[in-house]
């Protein structure tokens, strides 16, 4: 036992606090507010585990994508959540975060630090299964607020139907037997103008 | 693949939203508002992760446990967050958590809402290995936000040093080589008048 890695984890813990006051773009579905980035990715994290019978790719490993799913987000503590529909600040999202990293997993014991931050960078890249998998989750999740919402977050940003579909067009390839009703959830918005076409 | 189990899913997600509304008496770190339901979730889950290597119990399936944190208080959504020092809500607590639970798990397919039922069931039984790691999670987060923040819940809701050690006495035995340092915490927040001894 190494009292040091406890001081260190507990430090670690404490700082990740911070994840309950960053706020993303999308709204609760009772709309009192926006959600947390330590909500989104309590939500996404259910998604990945609930949703997990559709995954057709025996290499993914849903252990290593709901630690994935509870780690992805972290950088966002110093980087600040960056709305996927922001062109201006996604040109500077990768600098952003990676500064955010080596500073937040350099807290943890290092073999620890590493692991996660692998965890983080395996996600961003979206080419593993694990990792795509997670990403679909990570695109739902929102999507499912905003259709229950009737589109809250679309309407006041501009964002257009071939925006979405270019988000959440990864689950189509990554749970394609899910897709089907994911495109007619789509459809649905865009017919009842919570979505507007380009 | 069966096209019932996906709606049935997606509606349960969408319910499950709800623990973003379901306000517990811990207060975030920078002190700006109370932590939701699904913000201890995720802060649970992460703990139970970051510390895995303290835990002496090889028995114990970190996978589970966290499947486990994550589901551990759904139940609230609908019987609401018993303080864990209110005597006369606690009375109570049981029967509304298990009407809560016939209502909330019947939404998903029948054998998937068996399971996590039965995750939530072995959770709050604090029996077997996993769920007493859980458990002891779910007390220590608590007590470092408390920690972090002066003993922000202890000192209105006059929760005494005794009641603090009943509650987290679980570490001592479940996760023995951190509860010196937890101890140790306990004592500090004593002499410093943030948590008043019996």
């Amino acid at each position: 036992m190494n009292p040091e890695h406890f001081k260190q984890q507990m430090a670690f813990l404490a700082e990740i606090d911070k994840m309950k006051s960053v706020y993303r773009q999308t709204i609760l579905i009772d709309k009192s507010r926006r959600e947390t980035d330590a909500e989104h990715s309590w939500h996404l994290a259910m998604m990945a585990m609930v949703l997990f019978e559709h995954n057709p790719d025996p290499r993914v490993d849903l252990f290593r994508v709901i630690r994935m799913g509870l780690v992805h987000d972290l950088v966002e503590i110093y980087a600040g959540d960056t709305f996927a529909y922001d062109a201006e600040g996604n040109k500077t999202k990768a600098a952003r975060e990676e500064a955010a990293a080596d500073q937040l997993f350099a807290m943890l014991p290092e073999k620890q630090g590493a692991e996660y931050r692998a965890l983080w960078e395996e996600f961003d890249a979206e080419e593993t299964p694990d990792a795509r998998y997670a990403v679909a989750m990570d695109r739902l999740q929102p999507f499912l607020n905003n259709y229950m919402t009737q589109g809250h977050t679309w309407g006041p940003t501009h964002v257009t139907e071939s925006k979405v579909r270019s988000r959440v067009g990864i689950i189509e390839h990554t749970v394609p037997e899910i897709w089907p009703m994911v495109d007619a959830m789509i459809k649905e918005c865009v017919e009842k103008g919570w979505l507007y076409q380009d």
